[in-house]
């Protein structure tokens, strides 16, 4: 996606080479993003181009990538650094009958139904700040702690059940892995308690499946007021400076 | 679709050959179906094992196909005769904006706001029973004589339009027309009042646009109560005994 974004940039914005993308979310191959934020710097003369650049740029970029808006941004914007949280959705289907052949890309079936008020009961205990080790892929230098502010899952239509998680950041494998978890709680394969259990262990268990990653989608980044982007930019980078770029 | 199903079938329940299935709508190229129904006559020995079939059948078929539920047929039901109405959905998203890539395959992205109310308004003039000739790609001998139920247009999500349309039956590209000619109305292109000007003529308009096939679906297939299934496939064969397979 990066790439053909990159290649269509240089092209709508006549620059001489292509342009340096920051993304706010680093997906996981196969996850899907309808929410993504991403910040370049482009030549004062590219600038004045930019207004007319929406319709030209989606009229080059393929039809699984959609610009949906352009805007200058506010100074001291890094849409990676300055972000305050990320949204991500998890969409199941968890009766067989209901499986909808044309949302089949984005939508994990899974052969049992969930208990959601179980599901959400055992989220409660990962919410707020711990080490998320459990449920991420090890990465040398890199912390994992995270601060997670919701998890829970509704029910959107008959048979479909999708998983809200939202946190400051998120390491490699950490949404998948949290679904994966739950899931098995949800359908019964797993007391409600075991979540607490594995995220309070603190490495990575082996029992936990790390949920396919169609379903996942980054639905929406959160920023501070323009007045706290190059603070908010700052600490982050501090805080995380040793990490991977995993958003 | 239909072969693959006779195909998974005669697998699933032991046939000696592939059965033959009746279809309620028969859909135009590219279009979709969420809620079909079909019927087919099983040996009396192959009937026991219909209960099992429905998780061995959707374990054999590929993904875009589904089977949500199976069950014997009252006396005199016919999936195609039977039926006393179809109903069709059309998705558009009409905001370049809002162009959501993992609903692409089930939506037209029109390049231009809908006037919803306006479209709304210029589709009263079809209710009823009418020659839809001016909608329909003619074929000999067939009649285009349709009632239509129900035909509007409501904004179910931001910047994403839902024609919705019920009648006895269709004739061939009749909803993709019809949808055509209200598109041109919703977006200022054409009067409100064209659409009755179309119809009344009678005969295939080349100005009227036939809508992709790709965002259409078949949703449901709605039938009378057993007492009736009979004398309603007994009637609508003596109508339309001379047309084709058209659903």
């Amino acid at each position: 996606m990066q790439g053909v974004l990159e290649h269509a940039l240089r092209l709508t914005l006549r620059l001489a080479q292509e342009p340096a993308l920051t993304v706010a979310g680093r997906t996981d191959a196969g996850v899907h993003a309808r929410g993504q934020v991403v910040h370049l710097d482009v030549p004062e003369a590219a600038a004045a181009t930019v207004p007319a650049a929406l319709r030209r740029l989606n009229r080059l970029l393929p039809p699984d990538v959609r610009v949906r808006a352009i805007a200058k941004a506010p100074a001291g914007f890094d849409s990676r650094f300055s972000a305050l949280w990320r949204r991500y959705s998890y969409r199941v289907c968890d009766i067989p009958a209901d499986a909808d052949p044309l949302r089949r890309r984005d939508t994990l079936w899974h052969p049992a139904p969930l208990d959601l008020e179980r599901m959400n009961e055992a989220a409660v205990a990962c919410l707020g700040e711990h080490d998320f080790a459990a449920f991420c892929r090890r990465r040398a230098g890199a912390s994992t702690i995270r601060e997670l502010r919701r998890l829970d899952w509704q029910r959107t239509e008959p048979g479909v059940a999708v998983g809200t998680v939202i946190a400051d950041a998120f390491c490699h494998n950490m949404v998948r892995a949290l679904t994966g978890a739950l899931l098995a709680i949800g359908d019964g394969r797993r007391p409600p308690g075991w979540l607490a259990e594995v995220l309070a262990a603190g490495i990575r268990n082996p029992a936990v499946t790390v949920a396919p990653p169609h379903p996942l989608c980054l639905e929406e980044v959160g920023y501070p007021g323009d007045a706290e982007l190059a603070s908010r930019a700052a600490l982050t980078r501090r805080v995380r400076q040793a990490q991977p770029p995993g958003g």
